[in-house]
């Protein structure tokens, strides 16, 4: 998506760590109308799939996730990091490691908003070592669902998580691909396998 | 909004502690069509105010927020909970205490989303006790711009948040507004100086 490495080259900006940072319109503050064309692109990319219903991890994946949601007419479910005193019903929990907080933290998703009979499309707004995304899968597999795909707005080429995921047979779509960021720049690429 | 309301009655339940669960479509699991009729309506009622932005506390506020904000066409920030490894600049944070957790948190945002010349409405899905949205007035004094408006899902009536935002002058604006939840049912009413 060109309007999205547009806007990656010219708000986005590298931090140590190979972290990427894109505050000003994706996972801090949200320019509305882009998520909304992101969202739209989703759709388009994965309208032929049957998708019933999306999930993501809170926080930084619900905006895309929920603009996907809005363009293809489904409901959006986030996984949750905390259990809270509203989170009551029987769960699906898994493990997820997070690199950008250095930790392990716990998602769950109540029982009853995900059933054996969903396609489900995984959305997420970053794509690196794919282990949310394994957390997610494994929520889905626990439901006994099944995965269309998995949408990101960015995907990181040179970490292993898309390489893995496809690997397995996974439709993973990014919006942005970067196969390479240093203190020279960004590059954009397309994923090997296409 | 009456269309809320009667989607309250129907797929709501309520939980010890006067927690009001719609997970089903507001906060876990998201109705998407419906979050952005919500959004279309907090449009309608906040259109006249000059809004340029949209604040809002991750996690459960985010959909609605950002709902509303595709529909009035300005950015939406989210107050991030957590430091993590992307939350680079200059902050302004403070400290606000969860009923449903049970403890203090503090949410922060980068100086550079948030200008004196800023008008912001909040937008969150339940106001009760009113400490999120203090939280967030908060950062908006801090920043020095001004808060056109405070925009919910789900006013608990019964509680004292909205008397006490509205006795500063705050225009307060909930979509449902409950006056009594109990065994008996749920009811809603209007906020009484309307």
């Amino acid at each position: 998506m060109k309007a999205l490495e547009d806007k990656i080259r010219t708000e986005g900006s590298l931090l140590p760590g190979a972290v990427l940072k894109v505050s000003s319109f994706l996972n801090h503050q949200i320019d509305a109308d882009f998520m909304m064309q992101m969202g739209r692109e989703f759709a388009a990319k994965f309208g032929d799939t049957g998708v019933s219903k999306i999930l993501t991890i809170e926080s930084s994946g619900i905006p895309l996730a929920f603009a996907a949601g809005a363009a293809l007419h489904v409901p959006v479910l986030f996984a949750k990091k905390h259990l809270s005193s509203n989170v009551t019903g029987m769960l699906y929990q898994t493990l997820v490691h997070s690199y950008t907080h250095g930790s392990d933290y716990t998602v769950v998703v109540e029982r009853e908003y995900l059933h054996p009979d969903d396609r489900v499309l995984i959305i997420d707004d970053f794509l690196a070592n794919g282990n949310a995304i394994e957390g997610m899968l494994d929520l889905i597999a626990q439901a006994g669902a099944e995965t269309v795909g998995v949408g990101v707005a960015v995907e990181k080429g040179f970490q292993e998580g898309g390489t893995m995921l496809r690997a397995r047979g996974l439709r993973v779509e990014p919006l942005a691909y970067i196969t390479k960021m240093d203190e020279d720049g960004i590059e954009f690429g397309q994923p090997d396998f296409e």
